[in-house]
């Protein structure tokens, strides 16, 4: 990806420098993974796809890394670690399995899909939210940005398809949700399914960073340990 | 450390198969470490010392495991790494310290080196315990079992004579914990305190895997996190 | 799985100090793992297959490791939870989806549980080996410890069977390698398929640390380092 | 740092809305990290030290996560977490130290702190590199971007006069390297030294996640660790 000599750093062909004050970090990472520079299109809508990434409520991660530090402050890259661990395939799987659907079946129709992945009782991905109802308002916001930017073509519609079909057989909403809208616009960008995990673990290194520096100001996991301890402490001498 | 061919491997110049049904898992850790298979007194010693590090309480190492084994199930490899990587300065360190207080100061007495924690207003590691009080019941045990098998040496006595030291010039008590104890034991067993932050690594990666066994049966991440994000979100829209 | 109070630590049910100087560190793990210390035949059975699991060749998880301390020599802990994040769907699974095959299709037979395999394209786990031929040495020894421990029942049997059925049918040797008899022993002595990865993480951060304790006395990482970097850097001064 | 209810998230006192779309990631890392959106001087500059800091060549971190990869290709999460642990006092401490020497001294003169580390026998951070010679390239553009927008003060000016003091005495080129450089102009732009290894690490994954995805589809771990296994096995073999 990149090479140095005494006085020059190239990276994916262009001499760092020049893109030193040049080229924001999101376009950077663009560079990093598609060997060129975005467009201004490529540019917007690549970067409205990252920041929803970043993830910032307290989230399982956030709490490991927050533990983490807990025990280890002198070494915030464990922390980052430990909080970039839990995004596996409940938490950092979705936008994944969502663009990988929708690359894998872009010829097929959205009944056959649908109905497949209820024959094998597995969850459509990119659907539904705990929270976010009827609509998860970050979908309806980076579609409007997909859109403006020229990538909303066949995988949104296929994953706009998707999902009216799964609430019709389903009877029950089960709107797109902020990681099938990623999954789908990803897939515009000609990014593959396989790097969406990594789309959203480095968006969310960001956010980790950023728990960790209110962790050492405002600490919560002393906290939670506290409480936690307490409970099963109580538990395990009733038990014994 | 080891090579193998087509009908054999070998460990440490052992053929692996001559260790396998003849011995334990301790033993074989000695083995890796020290390149030789140990003494019974030093079997007895060395298990001691291993597993009184397992730890087996609801730690902020087992909360960081669990909160992972929630995302990413299926991974546990990186449930068990979250939980090591917070054995950091605050909690995988004693022992490795205390350790490395005595070896590189074996030639020295008790009140200078007291003394120069306390002139650098750092605390003397391995002493004091926030529950066990005022005795670590732990303590009295290993060192019990280190006697019996001549591992009571020079560094065991140091250690005490420390706590003695700090206890008068603190004016309060200051026994011996766990971790100090393990760390002198460590030390007359010839284990260079840069390798005890690796035995509580090895013995605290089986309590990990214990606990998120538990998790699978028994979760209580999930519980966790609903507690904690509710908090945080009202203290959030609160101050927004 | 414990609790503690001043005078006292408590897990699962027994006094620690009655632990410490009594139970070896495999035993140990045991304890934590099924809720009971084990008898004579299942301590020997446990460790064997626990010291088996250890590993000790330069794996690539020996090689992450190493890396890690190379950049980060004062938190060991990141070093062996790097080594562990290796042990995914190719070099820590293959345990687990043994044991998960047995555990799953103990009622069925051979000829039905490969032909499955063969369907989907999949290897069958637990055999073969590109290096232990014709036969992995360590898959004798662990069949004829359990054996003479009163562990070689039906697992153990379909394992055989499967491994002459896969043979057969694929015209080539597929003997039963080290993991797929440890799966098969795993079931035996009742441990869910679900913590076999557990078994084979808990068993490979003791192997890791002593490549750690190796890598602080005779580097390697570095010179790795450095010969990578030299080749990479030519091709790309090349390409660009 | 956030908050979400049913139809709306919120970031820092931000709509996520307004956000996406609007903001690119760099700046939005600005934002979690200050409370605040970046100046477009801020903007720039901080965009520089991020994308500095991404890196790119084979470091031992990228071949840690390459190892970690080809074990665990399924988890992606694995192996950009087994790569930020490298980031420790070698690799990834050097910002920090550089940041942290400079906000604790600024009080002070270049050749008082020069001093001190001569003293301690400890390198001066943020100096010197082994190839880039006799001037990081980096640095020169990073101050260039700096004193553009307005980023460069008392602490590059600081910076600087370490850089000429030390080469001075020690009568060797000693010029500020990359990190010297981001230490300081992070340090102007009011960033805590305790979150400069932060920078890196976010940066960082990003490099991280660009290497996974070249090796899967140019793997060059395998190479890799079978050079290294020979190697062993034939040092190994003879030894025993």
């Amino acid at each position: 990806m990149g090479w140095s000599s005494a006085d020059k750093v190239v990276v994916r062909g262009h001499d760092l420098n020049d893109l030193i004050g040049n080229v924001s970090l999101g376009d950077f990472a663009f560079l990093e993974l598609q060997g060129r520079l975005p467009t201004p299109q490529e540019s917007i809508t690549f970067n409205a796809i990252a920041v929803t990434l970043v993830e910032h409520g307290v989230t399982p991660s956030a709490i490991a890394a927050r533990m983490t530090y807990l025990g280890a402050p002198e070494a915030m890259q464990g922390a980052v670690a430990a909080g970039l661990l839990g995004m596996g395939d409940r938490f950092g799987g979705p936008a994944e399995e969502a663009a990988r659907m929708l690359q894998e079946s872009i010829d097929r129709d959205a009944s056959s899909i649908v109905a497949r992945y209820r024959e094998q009782k597995r969850p459509v991905p990119g659907l539904g939210h705990p929270i976010h109802k009827p609509v998860d308002p970050r979908t309806t916001r980076l579609f409007e940005v997909a859109s403006a930017n020229g990538f909303s073509g066949r995988y949104v519609e296929l994953m706009r398809a998707i999902s009216e079909e799964a609430s019709r057989v389903s009877k029950r909403d089960l709107p797109v949700n902020a990681t099938g809208a990623i999954g789908a616009i990803a897939s515009e960008m000609g990014f593959s399914w396989r790097v969406c995990r990594g789309l959203a673990v480095m968006a969310r290194a960001i956010g980790l960073v950023a728990h960790l520096q209110e962790e050492s100001a405002e600490p919560m996991a002393a906290e939670i340990w506290a409480r936690v301890e307490e409970e099963a402490s109580e538990h395990g001498q009733k038990r014994d």
